[in-house]
């Protein structure tokens, strides 16, 4: 078994999950995963933990789904009182075709997804996290060899957590403390400003004790309002199927009054013509993971880059709004990333210089 | 896929589960299972069931297991209310390697085993079925290329249940009303009579339906005492990983009395002599598979074999006992097999001819 399998279980049991003797722990293992599965499995035997492995296979979901009528019932009593009796879930997700499931009918994945919804509050209200093995279709999928993939998703895992989680704690208590935040690119004339007053921030540390439940991650993310402004997104990534490239957004009172793309316009225009709150922000997101390196198009690495910054047209997440406050509603959320490594950039809060050419004043000096 | 890999799945589904729509059905896939769960998964949509699939992974259970200190939670409540919520538990055996588990101690295994009681007796309470979808690592064991060895396990299991069950049944109405039981072998002087007074035989027909819970079967099997006689068990089998050929034993008054193997005669007597129990018979089952046809050193094939009779030492089956009666007790329950299908063999019930040179006086006309 290669090492890392075993590190990477280590970090998700100990660092992500907090794992403790007598845990009840539901392992989702992905039809790719089984190497992470025996990895995961000896590590909740050392700490004393209860293990119950569910196999969640594409290929007998997609069968099932094809072969049923589409009246399902509601979130089975007997699946939902192992979720909800359990203290974690962890799910290894590592799938060997990421298109296991393109011949099952749109309208039947969304009635099987509605019909779990009391499932998945049960899995989310346990200490859940949701890890990716490496297989060679995400490989495929990056466009990368499997050696390289391998070596780009542990070095994305890998990270010293806890140091990093003390840097992001720093961007997390500037963002708390600020009120405006504004980002600046000379190349493409990107000049945004947001409100993030009483919003906190979430400095996603890869860990349920920081209400972080992807490994990776190593990002520091609030919900801005009041965008002014405009913006260009360099980093090129796949929605909904179609390539967006170089989206450019133009807002007005929080609100995108104008937009284009060099390519992907109509996916563009369809996001943002969803419903009222896709026209506005509900994410600014700020990637700290240094471990990722390059853009693969897959959202989870893509976002926590070390040196970009990401904004999500639609729905904001709760964790940042002051109690009572419903923020920006949507039925979309979808993230778009900017590279800030270039010279003329700037990210500043309350007039503050915080992150210049994609370092931070702590990393670079200034 | 092989179109057998779907009438397995629909055989097991609609004759031995009897799934009805609705129904909540826990899904066990071993590791060398994948392709019967797809299938499975398939099925179950078709019948409008709903199902939670399990990995049942030996390599996580083993690396879970002797990274554990031994000291395990009894029957965890998450695990317990998901199997006591079951309307059935499909287990899809199916390993990779036989020795997955080699290099776990007795004593871990002992306790593990002894932990999940209540588990065990949860899945025993369903309408549970277990089959075996063939590996590489099951071929290996049996000695078989892989395509014969498929061959061999479809056709144990894609039998006509339904007229099988209908031929056991005649059987086992004999059984039912007769009293005594004797079997002779003039090759090697196997000559042995059992009482069967009061019991009750089961039709083992691959079916819930049937109280019968395992694809392939087809046996009817009872619970003899009072067993005299001398019986040679020519099918060779290994039995705690020693190979036992020949097994000779010679019962007066139900007990074993005197025994002797040409080879494996110290496993032989570590078994009679583990308990009170383990020197009398426990089972008389005669096999009427014929679509089993040669010995594959895999007990849950061997012991259904069309033309074969097997008995074992030990623990008796609830089942074939009067109400309130507790049959036979021990802590082992070993089967061993004969070939009647040769000249001069016979079996008898009350006196009257029922089987000769392995063939029911019904297949035979005599």
């Amino acid at each position: 078994m290669d090492p890392r399998v075993r590190e990477h279980a280590q970090t998700l049991v100990e660092w992500s999950a907090r794992i403790e003797p007598g845990d009840d722990v539901v392992v989702s293992v992905g039809e790719g995963a089984h190497a992470l599965g025996v990895a995961v499995a000896e590590k909740l035997g050392d700490v004393g933990a209860n293990y119950h492995a569910v196999y969640s296979s594409s290929e007998m979901n997609r069968a099932y789904l094809r072969a049923h009528d589409g009246e399902f019932d509601e979130s089975p009593a007997f699946k939902h009182s192992l979720y909800k009796q359990a203290d974690s879930v962890l799910s290894l997700r590592g799938t060997r075709n990421t298109s296991a499931a393109a011949d099952v009918s749109e309208d039947t994945q969304q009635a099987y997804g509605k019909a779990r919804g009391e499932l998945r509050e049960a899995r989310m209200d346990t200490d859940w996290v949701s890890t990716v093995h490496p297989t060679r279709a995400l490989a495929q999928q990056a466009g990368m060899s499997y050696e390289t993939y391998c070596n780009f998703v542990y070095d994305a895992i890998l990270r010293d957590w806890s140091t990093l989680a003390d840097e992001m704690a720093k961007l997390k208590s500037i963002l708390d403390d600020g009120r405006e935040v504004t980002i600046r690119k000379e190349s493409d004339g990107t000049e945004l400003t947001m409100s993030i007053d009483n919003r906190t921030a979430v400095n996603s540390a890869a860990s349920v004790a920081y209400n972080s439940h992807n490994l990776p991650s190593g990002e520091v993310f609030t919900a801005p309002c009041a965008t002014e402004g405009e913006v260009t997104f360099d980093v090129p990534m796949t929605v909904r199927g179609t390539q967006l490239r170089d989206a450019w957004l133009a807002f007005e009172d929080g609100e995108v009054v104008d937009w284009k793309a060099s390519q992907g316009t109509d996916v563009l225009s369809s996001i943002i013509e969803t419903d009222d709150g896709a026209s506005r922000l509900g994410e600014l997101g700020i990637g700290m993971n240094h471990g990722i390196d390059r853009v693969t198009d897959q959202i989870l690495f893509d976002e926590k880059m070390g040196g970009t910054v990401h904004l999500a047209l639609g729905r904001a997440y709760d964790a940042n709004l002051p109690d009572g406050e419903s923020g920006n509603n949507s039925a979309v959320h979808v993230d778009l990333i900017t590279d800030m490594r270039e010279a003329g950039t700037e990210l500043t809060v309350d007039g503050d210089l915080i992150q210049r050419n994609g370092f931070f004043r702590w990393e670079d000096k200034f």
